[in-house]
């Protein structure tokens, strides 16, 4: 037998694989835990040691069947997620090992990709975390959502949803930098008094406790110029029901259709020929070519106190799958992120 | 007694008086039929002898309570209409006896409004009727809510509903003019026909008998650019998932909602993000001062025979309350109109 001169196993790397399409809100059955060897790299490909997942909504969408703007994960393969690692070998001549990336790594402990598909960061600009927040995926949405597709001039009065999540609160505090009023919309007291007290909204709305489209009424009585949607469904409605002439409502998410194998319309919609608006979507990977813009904004802004990033960090690897549900059961702030190794 | 000295009654004015608000479908009881005096026209206004109402999908708006883009008829006030007619008395400098004019004459035989509320045309440019379709508030939702909104461009798919319709069917044809590929959505084979034997349309998808979305993937490879909506519903629904990167859904009406009330919002609507899409509403007469470029534009594309005026006229003033249910009945072809009296 040849075991005994065979090399020492590679070095192991856990990974979740999607085990199944899940039905509504993913469950203990929709990951397999598995380990596996780390691909040695090819040319011009590098490997990278896993500290950081980021964890979106999105992710929920990569999991459905069917047309998207990106392929569905297929069943089998390592669950996709963005993620923040450093190089641990490098055949690629943009990067050396101890180098910080961020990219599609994946949901697994070590990513041997093309050293191309990978960003690299710069570790002094803000703490680790923060390049997947307010200067990853999720600041950039907030940045380009709201200011090429929202289009917010100063005075206009600007509603984002989800207003204590990852996105929204990046968005929120763009638009107060860009001298809107700003009212945030999300779940329960204590993420109200973060958005109004820690953020500096303008004011807040209770979507649990209270009716949405009387408060807007209340605090708008010119109506809403720019709506920032993170969660679809009756927020949604009762928003369109307030909209000023001319309005722009940005489609950045629908966080209360995801997991709905019904997802529901706008009833509303046609308050977009009443009040002459519009509604526009948008993919952030589109925006690639302008992100350093975004990144140099947002970490001046960051600099000078001006906009917080807030991050809530869910430690060890294995939590992946039950991170992943925090996205759902209303209980998060701020950017949720899994710390998969110590940096 | 004073009777005997007494001028002879005033002309008689047959009028149509919103009774009730409907809910759902109007009834045999929505409108009542009275009969008044005409009012003498005092400094500025006009008396208005009526000869054609424009009978549109709106008025089911107008007799809904709630905010709108213009106030709800209220209950016991004449039916709002747009009509054509003569001018059979002036006070306004004007405008002069016999002159030929549009504007909301409102359900009855004659109309006693300010001369600055009319609009003069010209009878040489095209029969009588076409100044309330084609080239009426008809053809300029079709001309501005498809240029200025959708904006197409040349070699574009412009995919129209309600295509056999008054606004549908010149929104088609001003779209072939520009050079776009058209797909009308019709129901029926006798209207799909008409759209594309008489008005030149590519291919039609009958929706009554196919199945929408499916007729557009074989239609429609590269996916659909410009969307013009009258009817929402299950068709809004199949065309979003059919969207081309960029595309503009241009929402002109929503016929198959305004009797409902519970209305639908389209499900799809997460597609104007997956394909960076925007969706807009437009109210007609903002364009009003546009309106003479439309007027030029379309009056020469019938003249040189590349845009055909579609009217289906019912005659009689007291069918008014019929002839406005033939919007809601499926049989109408291109631009319904009411002829209340022989020019």
């Amino acid at each position: 037998v040849s075991e005994a001169t065979q090399a020492p196993p590679a070095q192991a790397n856990r990974q979740f694989l999607l085990a199944e399409r899940p039905q509504g809100v993913p469950t203990a059955d929709t990951f397999t835990l598995t380990s596996g060897a780390v691909p040695e790299p090819r040319e011009s490909e590098v490997v990278v040691k896993t500290l950081y997942l980021s964890l979106d909504p999105a992710m929920r969408m990569w999991m459905n069947e069917g047309r998207s703007y990106i392929e569905p994960v297929a069943v089998g393969e390592v669950m996709r997620a963005i993620g923040l690692g450093q190089v641990t070998g490098s055949r690629h001549p943009g990067l050396a090992e101890g180098d910080y990336v961020t990219g599609l790594l994946g949901a697994q402990q070590f990513a041997t990709l093309p050293g191309d598909q990978l960003n690299k960061i710069d570790p002094e600009l803000a703490p680790l975390p923060v390049h997947l927040s307010a200067l990853g995926m999720t600041g950039m949405s907030a940045y380009f959502g709201l200011l090429d597709v929202g289009q917010p001039n100063e005075g206009e009065t600007v509603v984002v949803s989800a207003a204590a999540g990852a996105v929204g609160s990046v968005a929120g505090q763009i638009a107060k930098i860009k001298g809107c009023r700003v009212i945030g919309i999300a779940g329960g007291p204590h993420k109200c008094r973060f958005v109004t007290d820690e953020l500096g909204f303008d004011a807040a709305i209770d979507y649990k406790s209270e009716n949405v489209a009387e408060r807007l009424q209340e605090l708008c009585p010119e109506r809403v110029d720019v709506y920032f949607d993170n969660v679809g469904g009756e927020v949604l409605d009762a928003v369109l029901a307030n909209l000023a002439g001319g309005a722009r409502v940005v489609i950045s998410g629908a966080i209360s259709q995801y997991n709905s194998a019904q997802p529901k319309g706008p009833a509303n919609y046609m308050a977009l020929a009443v009040d002459r608006a519009r509604m526009q979507g948008f993919i952030v990977t589109d925006y690639v070519p302008r992100f350093g813009e975004a990144v140099r904004d947002i970490s001046a802004w960051i600099a000078d106190g001006r906009l917080r990033s807030d991050e809530q960090i869910v430690e060890g690897f294995d939590n992946f799958p039950a991170a992943l549900l925090k996205l759902f059961d209303g209980q998060n702030r701020g950017k949720l992120i899994l710390e998969v190794a110590k940096a």
